[in-house]
């Protein structure tokens, strides 16, 4: 299949996985940080989903029964989660649910550290994080140095001043070790920043655009996270990445034209999100590597 | 007293129950999840009402002192919520203390199982819920089986297409428990669905009309619940109930007539909830059977 | 220098500060309640700085270190806050770190007394809270009878209709304890009320203005509190505590004439946060004593 013909079958992906959201309103279940998780619900409902947040293993396992997909966020620690989210990544992955990783403030604190090194073995089918973030995990999992395209390196660049670029090749490393584990037989890794990155491990995909408002508000990144696995109910990983990141550029610029700062801008980017269409997303520019 | 009189009579209490609580701003106190518990604080304030929100059995007790009434809810557990909430329950009971149940997800997780079922001794003023929760509650406190009115029989209809009119008996059922134990000598249920419904037991009221948005929203059932327990504190539990319910009837649909979106919507609820009149709730459609 | 010259400085400081934080956007990092937590953020973010919440001491420490400022809120606690803010109070004093305190329903409940006393000893460098919460500090560090110009008195006038004014002595009191112990050599204390009121142990400041819609959204408290801490990341404490007050005065005032209600009330000092000029905040009324 060419580029032109992949592009075009990826566009028709999208819109079908914006369209199945508001269509099923699938269930997405989040652990997620305690300051941004109204707004994670919030941006689920409007993408069309329906959310519950839940914390205890028992709670967490019995709804990934009812849930479509799941979230995981360690953005705010409480003393318990150190024993059960690794519990509860265990169980998911035995149970073969899918999963979002969110490693909010990856390698600040020794509890955090702890957790997201203990999620190497039983990973997320998706990950979403600043560059830092992507970096930081790939470097606690270890993978440069068992990855055989790149053997003993470092990750580069992590001064860059395009901070996504320096995070391109761990954010392959990071989607070939969550493929490899995947209870569907892929994953996918996406990279926040001026332009989005997302990749499965083998192609990249570049979405510009969004709203530098986006870092005026709390939480925009971890409701971005949230809506991606509202998609990964409907669709594999990588639509599932593309899709929530697009939606959320077109959203976000839909948001910035109509707000006059960072009250009335999250107001504007629920409504947004709502009112998108699947086919303003899927009409999306995406640069293909 | 014929039941156009009971009808006059109501309106009144509930009217008087509105503007009691816009002039004497009452605290309702919360033990709430941690998804929605900045709306349900702010949509208490809106009703006219204070707030504060407390976990630990110390805190919840001296506040509980000087609060007119208290709200739990058991969306998001904690580990320690196991011991904290049966010991709270008992001594809000042991010092006459009412207080608003809502039942976020009864029936999943075992924490959650074993919460709930300890609130069958020391149990709430009034619970308010969906259909399916009630329906779970009853049957988690094995009403039907005590009940002489319906002996043996299970709850029926789970899977009717109305689901709130599946919940009558066992929300019948629970409010006669709930009246049985009540500090004020009686209870009731609020059962919210398309057609809200309420019950002390014996009477039952249908509540129509509001907006479809609210299950767009997260925390739209919470903050109804929150803003029941700022009325408990200055009405009886069925004018609470009803009353609280009517309020976001026509606060919701106030909203959804002003917004563009789920994001608009929350802000124009909130600001409904302030705006909207004693007069207007008073003069509600209430269906009584 | 004359009243007047001291007061021409004063508002050039206030100016600095308010550009300082939107040019140089520092981080100041809360341990704070789960009700209001969303809000902090955003306002802090609104204000032109960044936010980051924690509440595992090993999280916070490490922070800390990249941290311009820290907010501790004591309004929800769970068990564990009982030995972790004693900790991290510790910690922050010998890594010489600046924190302001919002000893929020400072009184109700033992866990929280604890807490607040075992400030004492590692106290933070400004406490922003109401008249009650900051004559409730004094009592409990048994200020006054350790204070030799006021030797064994007791708080008076509690109960005062004036609740700010109530609290002069208090404040006073507090605010030379902190400077005591503070790593940058001075603190203040920030009284919040109709007329708010900011003192650094020896002058007092009056700041009125503002909006009574303050009341009607929870968390005005807790964000000026953690838009302080934003403020002292760039300026010295009484500037960072008058520079706040003075801020969301401004801002509320603005949003109270473009809102109808609570809701778009907290949207519009959001925006107003933003867009509100360093010469509209520093030209503010200030009454020095």
């Amino acid at each position: 299949m060419g580029d032109d013909s992949y592009a075009a079958a990826l566009r028709e992906q999208i819109a079908q996985a914006v369209n199945d959201v508001r269509e099923t309103t699938p269930l997405a279940q989040s652990f997620t940080n305690f300051v941004t998780m109204n707004l994670v619900a919030n941006a689920q409902l409007a993408a069309g989903g329906t959310a519950a947040m839940s914390f205890l293993p028992d709670d967490v396992i019995d709804t990934a029964e009812i849930a479509g997909s799941n979230y995981i966020n360690v953005g705010t620690l409480l003393p318990f989660f150190k024993d059960a989210l690794p519990e509860i990544a265990y169980k998911l992955h035995k149970n073969g649910k899918t999963w979002v990783l969110d490693p909010v403030a990856a390698g600040i604190g020794k509890t955090r550290t702890a957790i997201l090194e203990s999620f190497r073995t039983y990973p997320p089918t998706i990950v979403r994080g600043n560059a830092s973030e992507i970096i930081a995990l790939d470097a606690m999992w270890g993978l440069a140095q068992h990855d055989s395209t790149v053997p003993g390196t470092r990750p580069a660049g992590v001064e860059a001043v395009d901070e996504v670029d320096s995070a391109v090749d761990a954010a392959k490393r990071v989607a070939r070790h969550l493929a490899k584990y995947s209870p569907v037989g892929a994953g996918a890794v996406a990279v926040s920043g001026a332009v989005d990155l997302v990749t499965d491990g083998e192609r990249v995909f570049r979405l510009p655009g969004g709203s530098a408002m986006m870092t005026k508000i709390t939480g925009a990144g971890c409701s971005l996270g949230g809506v991606t696995a509202t998609y990964l109910a409907v669709a594999e990983p990588l639509v599932a990445a593309i899709s929530a990141s697009l939606l959320y550029n077109r959203a976000s610029e839909i948001a910035e034209a109509k707000s006059s700062g960072p009250g009335s801008f999250q107001v504007a980017l629920l409504d947004a999100l709502w009112n998108v269409t699947a086919e303003e997303v899927a009409a999306s520019e995406i640069i293909i590597d």
